[in-house]
């Protein structure tokens, strides 16, 4: 891959416990913005699987070709559910067996004598994987070709994800800058679909509605990798947004 | 679509700030928990997309052809970047044009002076499409064949959502159960296998860690449609677990 080019991804949640609404998801917004600050990477996709080994093999080979790289979360403990590294495995056609350093780092993290059968489970993944280390609880993340697969306990794939880092090739950054007014959507909508039209190709103008303090209000988010394009699209924002008596609350 | 049988859903979250990490995700959680207690409807699978015509198209086709019914949110206000009604006509091959009672109602609420093209927008939807009532900001949703479109602030949707029920045909109740314990999932996961094998036609079971108050925790949850059977297997979960003398939170 070449630099300074645009790099994306996606993010495959596994896990039934998100499907079911019993836990609030965590890791989209962390590993995006993650991504995309530290790495100039743009998540362009993201699934939540049941945790169903035909669907894992689909969605990874599927996404895996599609962007340049996708992160799996969830489904690398000991018990029956956790079935990721084993359907990587079968996705990439590979042997699903010890990785001899991670067995070696649980060994060691637990003690011989109560390192048993769940535990030693965790050392098992794709015969091409690399790790991807685990400063808190030790069980190691992997790689498999260009899928990262990381665990599903927010907590601890935070500790890890600077670990993730020399795997990855860095994409152009991407800039942004956030406008909020009070006022409506409707009242700008015109004049913001005009802009939007005339720069299409180098900045996104996104409007978010919010309600704060009893008052509607707006957020305009313009991205770029352009700073300089970026800087020319805001100004002409405001210039619309003053002509028009519309608070602004902050840039 | 018969009654009694297993009903399932997809969710397609339409939005660019929730795919840069921009937004933390409440739709996901709230639409699926809904869903599950209300109708007896399991969400299989959750896609969250960026706000590009082409890949709404695509993505509501091949998901309203796979699950009973799947639920857009985000993109059906008034600026351009709101195109979710739009592509949902193309993806459908049907008119995108102004639904005479959604005018009607929009109209009503903001006052023929106020009604400008922003505002407008708001009444165009697929020509086949059915209306779901907002009672909190007036524009409404819209059914078009087996796809539900909410918007995506949070506040309107969950006041809209009782307004779906009247579209949905309802599954099989899913009940469900959890044994909090203070225990690492790797003492219990040899046991916990068997035990899912046994009963994997009518039972699931997930295993999902904590930590709170510094110890370390797992939640067993198991679900099924058959309460009896929910009961035997939380039985031999609850055998199972006194044999190794782990201390139980609360059932």
């Amino acid at each position: 891959m070449k630099k300074n080019k645009k790099v994306n991804a996606a993010i495959i949640i596994i896990g039934n416990e998100i499907l079911s609404g019993r836990t609030q998801d965590k890791n989209i917004k962390f590993i995006s913005n993650w991504l995309n600050i530290n790495c100039g990477i743009t998540v362009s996709e993201v699934r939540i699987i049941p945790d169903v080994e035909n669907t894992i093999i689909k969605n990874v080979r599927l996404l895996s070709k599609e962007y340049n790289y996708v992160f799996t979360t969830g489904g690398i403990g000991p018990t029956h559910d956790d079935i990721t590294a084993m359907s990587i495995a079968k996705a990439f056609k590979v042997r699903y067996c010890y990785h001899k350093q991670a067995f070696k780092i649980l060994e060691n993290y637990y003690g011989k004598k109560e390192f048993n059968d769940g535990r030693k489970k965790m050392a098992k993944m794709p015969s091409i994987a690399k790790l991807i280390y685990n400063p808190s609880s030790a069980a190691p993340g992997f790689i498999t070709k260009n899928v990262l697969s990381l665990p599903g306990v927010p907590s601890i794939l935070n500790s890890m994800i600077e670990n993730c880092k020399k795997y990855l090739v860095k994409g152009l950054k991407v800039h942004s800058k956030t406008i909020n007014l009070y006022t409506v959507e409707s009242k700008i909508s015109k004049q913001l679909g005009v802009i939007q039209k005339k720069n299409k190709k180098l900045v996104e103008i996104g409007s978010y509605p919010f309600f704060r303090l009893g008052k509607i209000g707006v957020s305009l988010v313009t991205r770029s990798t352009s700073k300089k394009k970026l800087i020319e699209v805001n100004k002409e924002i405001i210039d619309m947004i003053k002509l028009k008596n519309i608070k602004i609350i902050n840039i």
